[in-house]
Parts: structure tokens; sequence; C-alpha cells
């Protein structure tokens, strides 16, 4: 029995629904477990553009600081996707925040639920065990150097910066990981171009003297995202920059069936967000249909990490399992081979308790 | 019947392998036409540094230059790799090439040979029919932005850049190849995240004004990354930044089957070069079993691009069509589930003629 703060921040699109169904689930933990969890809402992105006038205001990013945990959705508008002179972005906010908090590791744990074998684009024979965990660092590289325009506008530039303490923090958490599983660990960086990448190599190289019985790979990013198609199951943990993570991680939720499968956590130096790596995905919001199982995991490594809960994390996991097992699906799991019932988020929920 | 001149730039690796077996095809079609081709071989990478204390010499430039296309192999070595302090490196000679000579579009079509359905790790029925043509950006962004190290070699930064004509030209070129193709198509960036990927969108907005017979979208790189495995069909050109390029072309080569299988035509300002776009790959050199088909093709898009010679880059693709038809195959596009005939890249020109 413990007692949590607990930051919602829905944000905007489909974060709005997906995020709804993931509360639910911790606070039928919280009821199950004799918890006493409390909840804060914050707005962040488009929707606090439209109301505060910014992505995500001090007092919002305060709020997120002296919670326990920030529950995350998704942010972005497509008004701004068409209009790449906007000042103000919903984007802003999520970088606000992840600088703020210093959440520098972003985990996205891809696994495929056996039941979802044949969603996936990929033969199930290409996929089945496959179980890859991505460090991906979050508060550096173009997302953080300098950026900007010169001769009149009609060069933009974007500084891509590392620092060799950028890179250590996070390549420790991916060996410290490594080591709690298959002890593989590679790291993909753009080193044959990159002077960042030269810096990358430099220290995970130097850092795998100190976990001598972590076997260490260095990829090129390219070739990395030929071998997750090509192989999945030659990796288990993966590092890599800012840029290479973002690419990387979307490209394998194809090995976890959907986008709408994948959840990640992003720690650091204090409190940890808790997220879906999908988008605010505006063409099918409102419409019910959005797969909340994200956001729904996204709460189970909330409850494991920060709060230190497995059995209530598992228990979280098993029940989307058992959902998957007795043939619920949302849309974009639906395997068109079989004829499974479908369901909407939130009745999926209904079931989960 | 025409006079042109070659030059041959094997680079390392398996690059030496492959293009050898490139340029045999091009001297039985130049056989076959009456053309008088000569030729040049220049060093390029590693062996350049060996043999000449730099990747490319003022003198194979010249030489390059000087001539009406190079056919191009890979450069790289494991040493470079494994140390990633080397102030010399086989790639500078790459990226010296494509400056110098303005190779400033990349053009990488991906199409799957039916014969080879079955040797993606991607269903058939998902890649079935799938026809993709990349236009990279070679000349600019991380490549060839400023780099280094501040803070005493504790800080590394690269610098991307792009300039509005630069993505003028790249973009014209890839709005005229989709008026001759299926009429679409999708510019990756991340404008949600990049200057640079704003400069990119903007341009390519503003020009799709002067193509309104080509449907245009625009997507994010990392969305791109996904959507390609989930659904390669739904795209016909792709156009890109140069890093991008990189990393979601080398990830479509599963749509081919193999990297073994990929061409690619680097174009712009004067002389064309053709090259697979697969590496060195140092683990399988002198094996004999590298496979030389994205060079022969690559030398099919030489006859084409650069000598206007359609009838004989037609006749090369009906060749390695023939000998995948017959059950020719080498070890990377092998498929396990049928008992096809294996053969060496050498031998397998023997019967393209
Ligand atoms: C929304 C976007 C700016 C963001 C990113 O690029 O980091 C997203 O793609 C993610 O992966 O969290
Ligand atoms: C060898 C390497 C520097 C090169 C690149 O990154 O451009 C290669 O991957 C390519 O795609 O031609």
């Amino acid at each position: 029995m413990a007692q949590k703060h607990i930051v919602i921040a829905p944000g905007d699109g489909i974060g709005q629904e997906v995020t709804a169904v993931g509360k639910k689930v911790v606070e039928k933990i919280a009821a199950k477990f004799g918890h006493e969890f409390t909840y804060d809402e914050v707005l962040i992105g488009h929707l606090s553009i439209e109301a505060m006038g910014s992505p995500l205001t001090d007092d919002a990013l305060e709020t997120m600081r002296n919670s326990d945990a920030v529950l995350f959705g998704a942010v972005g508008h497509p008004k701004y996707d068409n209009d790449p002179t906007a000042q103000m972005r919903p984007e802003q906010g999520l970088f606000r925040m992840r600088k703020e908090l210093g959440l520098y590791a972003n985990l996205r744990p891809i696994k495929l639920f056996d039941e979802l074998l044949g969603a996936s684009s990929i033969k199930p024979e290409v996929l089945k065990g496959a179980d890859i965990l991505f460090f991906r660092e979050l508060t550096g590289d173009v997302y953080f150097g300098e950026k900007g325009r010169k001769n009149n506008g009609n060069t933009a530039y974007d500084m891509a910066e590392y620092s060799r303490y950028e890179v250590e923090r996070i390549a420790r958490k991916a060996f410290e990981a490594a080591r709690t599983r298959r002890k593989k660990l590679c790291s993909a960086d753009k080193a044959n171009v990159m002077e960042t990448g030269r810096l990358w190599r430099e220290v995970v190289q130097k850092m795998s003297l100190d976990y001598p019985d972590i076997e260490v790979e260095h990829q090129y990013a390219d070739a990395t995202a030929m071998l997750l198609i090509k192989d999945p199951r030659r990796f288990d943990v993966i590092v890599t920059a800012n840029l290479f993570g973002d690419i990387l991680t979307d490209e394998a939720s194809q090995i976890a069936g959907s986008m709408g499968m994948l959840a990640s956590a992003s720690i650091g130096d204090g409190t940890g967000v808790y997220e879906p790596i999908h988008g605010s995905a505006h063409d099918i919001t409102g419409k019910g249909v959005a797969n909340p199982i994200a956001s729904i995991l996204s709460a189970a490594l909330l409850l494991d990490i920060s709060f230190g809960m497995k059995e209530e994390s598992e228990m979280v996991i098993k029940a989307v399992d058992n959902l998957l097992k007795a043939g619920y699906r949302t849309r974009d799991i639906a395997d068109s081979q079989t004829s499974s019932d479908k369901i909407l988020g939130t009745e999926a929920i209904g079931k989960l308790v």
C-alpha cells in the first residue's frame, strides 16, 4: 500500500483517448492493491497553445516535476505539419518537458505478443521470439542543438551535438539493462560520417572494457535499419542517438505488429514520463478506433520503473495478453486472415478488469 | 554505335569483385551493339590510402571528371570502423567524389524481381508489386556541414545544412521522375524537429504548385521508416535529405530481398557515378559469394541514364531476370524454402551473355 501522485498529460489527438484508458487501468490497479494514487491533469502541445498561449506552461512543468510519475499521450496537430513557418509548435512542449525533467533515456521495448504474429508485415518465422530493448538518447542531438536560418532565410541549419558525458550516461543504462537480459548490446551510429558518431563509438568502446560480460557490436545506423527487418532476433539491447532512435524505433514498431502496441519510458534525473511511441494521429481522432494498448503498457512501465510495483505491472501486461488471447483486437492489429472480434479502446478496458 | 570512355573505380572489399563483373557486362554489351567503350581504372578508399596516401587523388578525380561515366564499387575497411579517431578515412574519398563531381541526386530504384518474392523477410502479399524510386540528396546535410570537437575533444558536433537551392534542384528531379511514373511524390523530413526539415517542406510545398498533376504527401522520416515496411506499395517516388536517404534506402533494400540487388545512380552537374548501394563487406570479401547483381544493374543504369542506351540497358535487366527465372541465386537471395541452384558472382555472368 503506497501513496503516489501521478500527472496525466494526454496532449493532443488520440493522446486524449488512449491516456484516459491508461489512467483507468492505473485506477483499477490502485483499487485492487489498496494503493492511494492521486492525480493532476495538465495541458501540453496544441491544446496548451490554444488555451494558454504556450505549448507547456511553467505551472504544468512544475506540476510534473513535483509528481511521482507522468502518464503522457502525444502532441501534434496537422495545422503545424502543413505550416513549416509556424513559430510556436506543439512539439516544443514535448522537448521542453524532456529537457527540463532531464529525461535523457527513452526506453522502448519491442516485443511481439505471440497472438499478433500474423498482424505484422514481416514473416512470422522471422519475427518469432524477437525481443529488443531500445535506449534512445532523448535530450541531445539535433533536437536541442542550435538551429536557425541564415542568408535571408534561404539556408537552414541544425546542429547535432553530443558530449562524452551525455553518451556515457545513456550507454551505462543500456549496458546495465543488457546485463539483466541476453547480454548483447548493439550501438548504432554513423561514425563513418559524423563526428558525433565517432565520439559515440569511442565512448561505447571504452565503456565496454568495464562490461566484459556484455557482447558489444557497433553498427552503422543505416545497416541497423536494414538488419532490424532482415533479422530482428539478432538484437537484444540497442543504444543510439536521439534522431536515429526516433527513426529506428518507429521502424521497429512493425516488429511488434503495430505502433499501437508500443510503450515507452523516459527516465533520467527525476520524475519519469511514460508514453506510447505513436503520435497524435488526428486522422483517426474521435473515431474511437485508436488502440489504447500502448498507453496501457505505458502505465505498466510506470508502475514497474517509477513505483517498483512489479506485481502490479505484470498484472497489467497479463491482462493485455489475455485480451489478445481471447481474440480482441483494435483495427490496427486485426489479422485480415482470421475473423477475430474487434473492439474499441474503451471497451477493451472493460475486459481488462 | 557510340564511343564512350568509362572509369572503373572498384574501391575496397567486395567492391573489387562485383565491379569486375559489372565491367564484363558492359564489355559484352559494347561488343554486341558495336559500341566502342574505353576504360580507365582508378583507386578510391582504403586501397587508395594505402597506395597513394589519400582516399582519392586529384589525378583520379580528374580522370573521373573527364570520363563519360563512372562505375563505382564501395569503400570502407574494418580498420577504420574500429578506430573512430583515425584522421584519414576511406569514406572521405567517396564524399570528395560526390562533392567535386556535383552528384547531388542519388537515385535508388527499389523494385522486387518477382522471382525473389520469397527471399525477403517481408510477406509476399505485402511486397508484391512494390516499386519505389528514391531521390536521396547527396551533397548536403551533416555529410558536408562543419563538424569537429570542442571542450578539449569532449564535445562533438555536426552541422546539418540545406539551402533553398539545394532542396529545389533535388526536388525538381523527383517531381519530374514522378511525372513519368505513377505521379505520386512523398517528401520525407523532420519538419517537426529540424529547421532544415522546415525549409525542406516549405520548398517542396511551394514547388508542388508547379506540378498540379503530382500528388504530394509530406511524411516525417520516422513515419516513413514505419510505412516502408507496413505498406511499401503506397509509395511511388520518395525524395529526402542525405542522412534520411541513407537510412531509409538501406531499410528499403529489404523490400527488394537483399542489398545485393540494389543499384544506384548519382547524377548532377557532370559525369554520373553508378554504384551498388551495398558496402565493401569485408566479412565476405575474397570468398566469391558476393552478389554481383547490384553492380550489373548499376551498369544498366549507367547505359540508360548517362549514355541514353535504353535497349542496351533493358537487355542487361532482362538477362538478370532470366538468370533469376532459371533459378540461379547468390547466397544472400537464396530462398531457404526451395532448392534452387546457387552460383558465384563470376559464373552468374557467364549465364548472362
Ligand atoms: C513528435 C516528435 C517530435 C517526436 C520525436 O521526434 O521525438 C516523436 O516522433 C517521438 O518519437 O516521440
Ligand atoms: C559508406 C557510407 C559513408 C555511405 C553513406 O553513408 O553515404 C554509404 O552508406 C552509402 O549509402 O553510400
